[in-house]
């Protein structure tokens, strides 16, 4: 016998003898602590984690400071390009940096499912940490709650994220100009329709990953530009559309999308067909919207594409007077359509 | 046909169509942002809430920060002496508290199941509004998802929160010295035991409440009076016991208790006696423990005793010197046993 199973025998319960959560696991006792300190901490490294106290102390901030939560509850919870735990922690980033904020710390909150396998949290774990480590970011405090077989999914995952602000810029729909101009970053549709591909065990033709990623660093590079930006925001549940629209109300504007600007990927479209969903609505991961003054739209550009998350950045709308939010598409024969709030989603789970 | 009639019927889907929550409510379209308009937002009042931003984005802080995290899973969703809502605000203002931090700003992240009652969910989160009123925190970022029915259990909630450190103090359980003194603010085991009542039907002889409170304002009034305060912990799953092993483990010291000085409400005494559990585990969610150096211990006493959230605040342990962590406890004739975690939970789902 060697040592190392000697030190598991005298560890009364240790973590290796369950292969599926149980309701002990969330009760905060022993088998709590094993799993916070084998799973979440032996993932998730050096941090004030480790002190295991009720809270985090961070050290002071210069600046102002963004605050952010979201709730994943993504279904299947691995899929082409990510998983639930890439995605939590890429998506309070994300949502960080559309105010223009430098993401520093991130909480997480699980809730799990009795019997949810421990090796897909612990892939699930190790995914966010990987992230949050690319990202320079660190994971500070957490929280694990347990609820029984048929209360949950799986693994629901909560993360909320501090950044501070290093510019003095207002990224406001409030600052949005006629004849300013709209940028993205990328095609657009992947994520939701990887997702639902997945789900519904489509074999796609050519294989379509989400675009679930990180676009901290893309937007510290247009910040560090000194770009004017007036707006941002990411394309997630709703896809561009809800989002455009959401920002030409706030902002009493008149947004017109050039329709042969957008990029739609080949399997985007045809899945989009033959379904007869609108891929305008279809969320993305990845993908954000930037709405800035025409004569830094060039240098934006360049800034954008120099980046591997905004090579294919592109200009796909300008701003114009309105008496009140306007969305509308140009396509390609030159007919214009209003685009309106769908009233709830194509596709449910996505995010 | 009064106009608010005419108003009601000119907008398409208006949530008081809906008295259920629908897998739309969680779509990101026009049913969410109607959940939102009408239910988060006429509750959380002015804050940067309004602004649906991404992130909030808050004044700088001088000072440093707490950040923590929270999911709440209770069930039963209402209790006497409170609610998931109330409870989700005062306990990550209590987390932040143990810390030393003032709270200043909460998130709240919403996980609804398909089927919810729409009544209900207005209940708790005028409930959350209120608590965080109360203690002058903003509810400034929040999220909302909905899953389908039979993957949750009516509403999860997150709440993560910010607070900053106007104190210089250090709290945390490596400051911890022999002769300390440990105190509580009141008697144990009520959270737990009311939740516990309520689940199973049990008719209690004498009405049990939960202990559920923000203590936060206590704590400023400790901190204010400028106690050295070594550590405190407030004592939600795993109750007393869990606190105080954890924090024996972590200082490397012997704590004992004295089993006569902790009051433990008559109801839970006997319904713990009936169901073989050991109030000492039982959670609590308007309670915490507070070290201290000896010679401060009645000035804290007393500056406890005159907050309503302290008027039962005890001494209840002395630390002293031990080769590895230790909980122990004397009972009134004398003999000492000694309190181990257990593996699991008593009573799961009770936070």
């Amino acid at each position: 016998m060697t040592n190392k199973n000697d030190l598991e025998i005298s560890c009364a319960l240790p973590i290796g003898q369950y292969d599926k959560i149980v309701m002990a696991h969330g009760g905060g006792g022993r088998l709590m602590q094993q799993l916070i300190d084998n799973i979440m901490l032996s993932a998730f490294g050096d941090s004030s984690l480790k002190e295991k106290n009720d809270s985090a102390v961070l050290p002071e901030q210069s600046g102002r400071l963004a605050f952010t939560t979201d709730s994943y509850v993504v279904n299947p919870l691995f899929f082409p390009g990510g998983d639930i735990g890439k995605m939590a922690v890429c998506g309070t980033l994300n949502d960080l940096a559309m105010s223009g904020a430098k993401p520093l710390y991130l909480s997480c909150g699980f809730i799990l499912e009795e019997g949810f396998a421990i090796e897909s949290l612990q892939k699930i774990v190790q995914s966010m940490a990987q992230q949050a480590k690319a990202a320079g970011v660190e994971i500070v405090t957490g929280d694990t709650k347990v609820v029984e077989k048929g209360k949950g999914d799986g693994i629901y995952i909560n993360t909320s994220g501090i950044g501070v602000l290093e510019t003095t810029l207002n990224i406001s729909p409030s600052r949005i100009k006629t004849g300013d101009v709209v940028l993205i970053n990328g095609d657009i549709g992947r994520h939701g329709i990887s997702i639902m591909a997945e789900r519904e065990g489509f074999h796609l033709e050519e294989p379509l990953e989400s675009d679930c990623a990180d676009v901290s660093g893309l937007v510290a590079d247009m910040l560090e530009a000194g770009l004017d930006i007036h707006c941002m925001r990411d394309l997630t549940r709703g896809g561009l559309a809800t989002a455009l629209i959401e920002i030409s109300v706030a902002a009493n504007k008149h947004i017109k999308l050039q329709e042969a600007d957008i990029a739609i990927p080949k399997t985007v479209r045809s899945v989009c067909e033959l379904l007869g969903l609108d891929p305008y609505y279809v969320a993305n991961e990845g993908r954000f919207i930037t709405i800035l003054p025409a004569h830094q739209a060039e240098q934006a550009l360049a800034v954008m594409q120099a980046h591997p998350l905004g090579k294919n950045a592109a200009i796909i709308a300008q701003v114009e007077n309105a008496e009140s939010g306007l969305l509308s598409i140009k396509n390609k024969i030159g007919t214009t359509r209003i685009l309106q709030l769908l009233s709830g989603t194509q596709l449910p789970r996505i995010c």
